[in-house]
């Protein structure tokens, strides 16, 4: 069988779970945390390195693909997997939300979405058919339907959108057919309960091996986003694995285990680091900050990371205010080991039966960056609500 | 003995000769080509990276080290070894070259040279006395004597600028006090055959322990350089390493070879590498160039390092167009490897008694960058004569 999900253990005090997705690239334990590698590359890191931090799957971008080097060029190479060098398992997204992601540049009708290339303005189309097509030559172990991402808050366009997003999910299953690929469904409906509860039905019924939860951490607050897992999880099947689109930081991904997610992305660890933020158990600090600059420590102590185990906060500095490139890779492979290790550690609580003690504790000491902050910075940055999962260039 | 330098071969039909350097880091095998490290990192790459390349000594700037992050701080965090988490040999230049590059940024006395931080602007001097203590803070195996680098073919400022250098190799020397540290004084003379000479012999009467020979690849002809090496290296102490200073190039560092020079530095593997160009047996080629988008072969295919053994030029050419930080690591570790293979088999063709067989052999297939086509090219880049051994972010 090449796709199969198995859950091993449900925790008694939340609806988290712990199990194990097969594909034909290796096994997933979940939860699971998938890096980012956008343009055929994990920011800054080979795949060798990956393979020790102990990712077990990563995401690549059909967008940005397929704008270049182009999916036929990498189907002619060999598939993603022999192309960037990268034997495990690989997911690929649509392209949808890239492509909702750029603001004047898009017409969008049932029959697809006309759009305009961020590289050198040519128009392009994505059809359902179509980005299957993509994710075909591409080759990912699991690949995603073509949704639109709309407005979380705007009703009324909610509504068409949903309507495309389920038709389109169902030609997308019509057109795909690699066999060695598992293709998931994508709940969407913004903030609105009904229309979570209506698409999450919808989706179910199409009997996808998998779910994407997407059109979540686009710009709705915290609260909201937690309303929504919990009124879409209970819909889904409970034997297919449900991908939390996105997401996320230490706090969401905590929240959201608990509330029965399997699987995520993100680049936020990968950008804070290329930023010079890095995570700690008490909460993210800036190693820019001028308070790091003869600081003898490792980010933490007892860290056991790369650049934890070779490197002070001094050094890390240093490299960082002289802009080398080393610096952006150290705070990269810390800011994944943490992540990683933290989905091994919530693992193991689940099997364990410990947690919701787990959670608390962590939570206790991490501080979250405060969201009024976040948004600040964020607007700072000139970015938009929705770029969480572009293209991630610093 | 914290340092000793013992010949093991000389070449019969050269004046070619392998030999060891001993240093309280480690032994550095000669023939060497020293990967530059400007900011306490060779650029993109950690210390274990190295390592595995076999690098047996890498170089580091003092000018750059002094304005950002600082000698003190660095001899604060445990000197340069521990700060930059290499524990091999490493050598320091003066910060000479680097002042004297600061076109309009300096005054030159006996005392020293004024110049402004290209930082902030800041004014500071460097006395052979200041570069002395400054080199004694990072604390490097092989330390630089100040020179004055001035323009190679001005005679009347060359002999005013001789004399300087030559007044503050001694103060140099005089101020000196760690005695595990070996100071190397530096030849100067531009291309003056007559100043070459009495420079050579002054400063071997002065007896260092090593001998820097600096002014050349600075923009003077080939033919010039190699002129200069075969008036200076039989007027320098046989049993003492020569270390030709910012070359380079393969076929540069055959010919000076074959002409008694054991050390080299260069930045031009790692530079080369950031701009999409690597070197093969058959010449240099630009990684960016369209013909190599869908190739599917190594760099080249019989080498040995990672690159190659992992990832093809068609990945590589993705890389580089989509400006990912790991393409340039990739490059900077093929070419880092090829100058390190290149000098190993140059040091065992010396103890084979092949030398001289081995460098027509690779000469006549390797293809030399035309010295107009480079000259125009360099123009281009807005960079000026002296910029070889310049911070060199891309």
């Amino acid at each position: 069988m090449p796709f199969s999900f198995t859950v091993k253990e449900r925790d008694k005090r939340s609806s988290a779970r712990a199990g194990l997705i097969h594909t034909p690239h290796g096994d997933i334990p979940t939860p699971a945390f998938m890096p980012v590698g956008t343009q055929a590359t994990v920011k800054t890191l080979t795949p060798d390195e990956l393979k020790e931090l102990g990712a077990n799957i990563i995401l690549a971008n059909t967008y940005h693909l397929y704008l270049r080097p182009g999916d036929d060029l990498i189907a002619r190479m060999g598939g993603l997997h022999t192309f960037m060098g990268w034997d495990g398992p690989i997911l690929t997204d649509s392209g949808g939300f890239q492509v909702f992601s750029l603001q004047h540049l898009r017409q969008v009708s049932d029959e697809g979405v006309v759009f305009r290339s961020h590289l050198d303005g040519s128009e392009h189309v994505f059809s359902p058919e179509k980005v299957i097509s993509i994710q075909e030559n591409l080759g990912a172990d699991i690949i995603m339907v073509l949704d639109e991402c709309a407005v979380p808050d705007d009703r009324h366009y909610m509504e068409a959108a949903l309507r495309r997003t389920h038709l389109w999910a169902e030609r997308c299953r019509a057109a795909h057919t690699r066999t060695d690929q598992a293709l998931f469904g994508i709940v969407q409906g913004g903030i609105f309960p009904d229309l979570r509860r209506q698409s999450a039905r919808v989706l179910a019924d199409l009997d996808f091996p998998g779910y994407g939860i997407g059109g979540l951490s686009v710009g709705e607050s915290k609260e909201d986003m937690l309303r929504m897992l919990e009124i879409v999880v209970p819909l889904l099947p409970d034997d297919k694995p449900r991908y939390l689109m996105g997401v996320g930081s230490p706090e969401d991904l905590f929240e959201s285990v608990a509330r029965g997610v399997d699987q995520f992305d993100c680049v936020l660890p990968t950008r804070l680091a290329r930023n010079g933020a890095v995570f700690t158990h008490s909460g993210r600090v800036n190693l820019r900050n001028a308070r790091f600059a003869e600081d003898p420590i490792p980010i933490e102590e007892e860290c056991q990371c790369y650049t934890c185990q070779r490197f002070t906060r001094a050094y890390l500095h240093h490299l960082l205010k002289a802009r080398e490139i080393l610096g952006l890779r150290l705070n990269s492979i810390h800011n994944l080991h943490f992540l990683l290790e933290l989905m091994r550690q919530i693992r193991h609580s689940i099997l364990e039966s410990s947690f919701v003690d787990h959670k608390e504790r962590f939570l206790a000491s991490y501080r979250v960056v405060d969201p009024a902050v976040r948004a600040l910075r964020r607007a700072s940055h000139g970015r938009g609500k929705r770029s969480r999962r572009e293209n991630d260039l610093p």
